[in-house]
């Protein structure tokens, strides 16, 4: 019955691992583990839901397109609203890092 | 901007603290911290909402009516359905315990 969200999972650095752990119908929660990723270059998400993410294992940094830039370590948590533009600049170069992520209208 | 799951909390064994993180209307993130707390003697959730549960740091179990227990450890997560009794039956006696739940319809 009980899941865990840090179960050992493959992935390179190419891209994301991206698992939908709920789907309500109004909400999604995500699991999303990350390999020394970044965004590819130039690409900004641009996303028409908000987006709660909390960031469990590993460090990552995410840039705004105001050239802000956010440090995220373990339980660290924001709120981007939908269409803040933002990448995901990199994360942890020596572990995996495990996000917490709900889309939500 | 970002907050931080982990920042410290005073709680005592006596109640749980519990912070609203996000309440979009359809559904409410919590942020739970628990310290060596059990539910009270012969106390049952009944919730008319569904729940689901992270464990982040330390451990817990849960007691559930038909007598099953759930041991959760970090990272462990569960759906508890909306209306299936269920209890703490003890948290961590060693570190506070940090939760992540969504209630949601």
């Amino acid at each position: 019955m009980k899941k865990n969200f840090f179960e050992d999972t493959f992935v390179n650095s190419n891209k994301e691992f991206i698992e939908t752990v709920l789907d309500s119908g109004t909400f999604k929660i995500e699991r999303i583990v990350s390999n020394s990723y970044s965004s590819p270059k130039d690409f900004w998400y641009d996303q028409s839901l908000n987006e709660f993410v909390l960031l469990l294992k590993g460090s990552a940094k995410i840039l705004f397109d105001n050239g802000e830039i956010t440090e995220l370590s373990p339980g660290d948590y924001l709120l981007i609203p939908a269409h803040k533009k933002h990448r995901i600049e990199e994360t942890d170069k020596n572990q995996k890092t495990f996000w917490l992520t709900v889309h939500y209208t």
